[in-house]
């Protein structure tokens, strides 16, 4: 009796599947009223209470299954990388405001390119030198130089939560921007070191890493660019007098994907690709739509990555509570405490040892511009805001140290539970003390004139925002025409400014009459 | 070179699991486009294009491959229970017009579940007796058994997408709920009896088969009234001054779908449940949101039921092609034309068997009221409605004659192949035929009138429209309660109307003050 056709289907394995998914959708469930409940919280955010249920929830698990049980927590990557990062990614494309995107390229550039190959080495040389020193042996060269990608991969969820894009614009659109580069940065980094001989290390790999990681890029980029524009034009080209709604969402939604999928099988970045699909699908394919599409398109992107953020998170937290793991673990309490503490040391100080220089190379950059400056408090919170690892920093860490999320060797079993450790750590304790540090940091309201210093004079922080080039950057790009007679001059003076001005006239003869866009 | 961790996370398998989601994603998009472009079109519909596509799809994908990987056309079935079919069902409930499913509900449920008895026993006891004689053995009772519901499960997405609900709304309300019901219960029963034990069927088996089935649908049917309910509920209560859009639309989502699996886990009928789920979030926790919710969640489950269906018709058109079934089947090509010939032509009789005798008795029910009666013209295109078979089929024959997906039964292998052809046959001859039988029977707009021959008088449609009680049911409700002074008699007369009637009190005292709803 019962129509439960799992059972007959795939035995008591299919049976599992159903029970593990009915469990995650609950606790889902679950996380959203809670999150919902301590919004105005001042201490936890989204992230932290998913964790924290996570682990409730494994706890739970394991107790009710005696200890036995612990399967339904093995962290998949393929889920993760197939189902849970493409919306979070394509989301964080659709929704960025591209003016200040585009507008601060090339600081973002710096912080999440260059950023992550710093941090990446300073993190593989640290570990190489300490490790052993502390009694943790085993690793190869190898897996040094993957430890130093793993832990460069940051999440700026936390942060993203309290930063406000409208009253610190410079600041989100840093973040933000950084956050992405940088997920794509690290991932792309460790697949192309994973694939050097390191036997063979000269001089040359290093070039090579940075060829195979710009072509990876170029092309990545290219790609999703080219889905977003042949979704703009088949979209336009379709609506001849009627819209169908469901068509043109079901048609964003798969289009987006594909492009993803797309990227993966042909050994490109699906990250990148997905992020400026993204961006492209939001300025043309968006405006081709009906005003039901729009407004669907908008929420249901936004909701599909906030599940996808929280069941990660989830799993994270049941992740951490996987016995057969930490049973295979032979390390010594003391050892492991010190493999922690190098670890979070290394990650602060790489971390330091970049985001400063460059802060105050792009500030050079900018000094002969009337672009706002990155201050010294911007500088910290920047910092902070890229401490936190998470799940980037685990999938990574999965690909390299198990074969399918299992794995034998002790050894990389213990790199395991510490790649879960500094995660669970860094995202609660960083994360616990993001919104103290900002608020000491950016008093509300405050800020506006923290981060503008030379429009001081003006109070009204609205009027303040419309004046500003940074905010309004069409107005300013038509009244500074006269100052820019000298072409050359401004490109080389203002490279970036120059480009986008080029550009939005391209935009608005070329572009939008073909792929669509507001008129 | 290259990001694709695919590659490295799951080997070749991995691998080629990506790739087929690409193609299937890509051929996803192009059916889209197609089906937007054909819409217009007097012959094809939605489903025949997604098929036609499909086949064409597999045609390449097999000289492509030079006839050796058929393994991208497996047919999956966790695939199709676990995550395409609960997405149309739950948007079936959700979009249903329940004034008018509620009105018909009698009649629903006579041709729903007494037609599905009718129609698994005709095909049953007919294949049983005519398949030995044309020279095709090795079935045991069960299989026939198993046959009847196969072949009793309809699929009227060909004739929902011709029909149109404002213009012929005791038709699309009696089509579109027998669809579901028709769905469901040949899903139960197929579950009920694959549990009999044939060999010792006695007179009390069929009353079993009876009592577990009402079990079923009535345990399943709480369960989903509960969930929706809860959903309900909790919108409501976590409503206290601030909307928060992506929690909404998320918590929807994940309460259907939990309402599905919670099903499937305690054995009950999963489809049952997540049907009346959709039917109480329409009705209750929908009015709990924000206005961008309510548009959001509409056509993003409308969307999600599109992809799902047009995924299923373009699966059931790829594995058409499946050629290792093929070439496993023993059977002659006349034995094989005379099996299909025997299904078909079952089909046709045992849905004849039940429409028109069934038809008769609900007109002979609503004959005391002011109610519409069926005419013949429309008992016609309900009997045509149902003979196209779908997924819900597949589906069910992959579970009797297959093990996950695989079989070496040389008998079990042709009875696949039947399975797939009569599908296609159905959808693509008789799905071709809808569109210009119902121009016949039913002429535009001057369906008003054969629908409605007691107020033939009247010929504003619109206005008409809006008198008929059918139509507009709280206004008659209230007009009529001088009418109805002696409830009793009126009980025993129209039992569905003064059951609505009463509903109506209670909903609007009690269950909308708590869960929500328009005031």
């Amino acid at each position: 009796m019962g129509s439960s056709l799992f059972e007959n289907l795939t035995d008591a394995d299919g049976h599992a599947h159903v029970v593990s998914i009915s469990v995650f959708v609950a606790v889902l469930c679950l996380c959203i009223v809670i999150g919902h409940l301590l919004q105005e919280n001042r201490w936890v955010n989204e992230s932290i209470t998913a964790i924290l249920i996570g682990c409730i929830a494994a706890t739970i698990i394991l107790l009710w299954s005696k200890g036995r049980s612990s399967h339904i927590l093995i962290f998949n990557e393929e889920l993760f990388f197939i189902y849970l990062l493409p919306p979070i990614i394509f989301n964080a494309g659709f929704q960025v405001k591209k003016k200040q995107f585009f507008h601060n390229f090339l600081t973002i550039m710096l912080f999440g390119v260059v950023g992550v190959f710093v941090s990446s080495a300073i993190i593989a040389a640290g570990s190489w030198f300490l490790f052993p020193k502390i009694g943790f042996v085993g690793l190869q060269a190898r897996d040094y130089i993957a430890i130093g990608t793993i832990f460069s991969a940051t999440d700026t969820v936390c942060t993203l939560q309290v930063l406000h894009q409208d009253e610190t614009p410079l600041l989100y659109s840093l973040v933000f921007g950084e956050g992405v580069v940088n997920d794509a940065t690290s991932i792309v980094l460790f697949n192309t070191v994973k694939k050097l001989n390191v036997s063979r290390l000269k001089g040359w790999a290093a070039a090579n890493v940075l060829k195979d990681f710009l072509y990876l890029f170029f092309i990545s980029t290219a790609l999703g660019v080219v889905a977003g524009l042949l979704t703009a034009y088949t979209l336009k080209a379709l609506y001849f007098g009627r819209h169908s709604t469901d068509r043109e969402i079901a048609l964003m939604i798969l289009m987006a994907y594909l492009s993803y999928m797309l990227s993966e099988l042909l050994h490109l970045s699906g990250i990148l690709t997905v992020f400026f699909c993204g961006i492209v699908m939001s300025h043309y394919a968006w405006h081709n739509v009906s005003e039901n599409s729009r407004i669907t398109t908008r929420h249901i992107f936004a909701t599909l990555s906030f599940i996808a953020e929280t069941f990660i998170f989830l799993y994270v937290g049941m992740d951490a509570l996987d016995i057969e793991k930490w049973k295979m673990s032979k390390t010594s309490f003391g050892t492991s405490m010190g493999i922690y503490s190098t670890i979070i040391l290394l990650i602060l100080l790489g971390r330091a040892a970049f985001v400063f220089p460059l802060s105050a190379l792009s500030n050079y950059m900018n000094s002969k511009t009337e672009r706002v400056l990155i201050t010294f408090k911007h500088q910290v919170i920047i910092w902070w805001a890229g401490l936190m690892r998470g799940a980037v920093s685990i999938a990574l860490a999965f690909n390299q140290f198990t074969y399918s999320g299992v794995t034998w060797d002790p050894v990389y079993a213990t790199m395991i539970t510490y790649t879960v450790i500094v995660v669970l750590f860094s995202t609660l304790v960083f994360g616990f003390l993001t919104k103290p540090l900002i608020k000491v940091l950016l008093p509300h309201r405050a800020m506006d004139k923290n981060q503008r210093p030379e429009r001081r004079q003006n109070d009204s922080p609205k009027e303040d925002a419309a004046n500003l080039p940074l905010l309004s950057f069409e107005e300013s790009a038509t009244t500074n025409i006269v100052r820019a007679k000298d072409s050359l001059s401004m490109l080389i003076e203002r490279p970036v400014y120059t480009i986008h001005r080029y550009w939005r006239k391209f935009d608005d003869s070329y572009m939008r009459p073909i792929f669509g866009g507001p008129c």
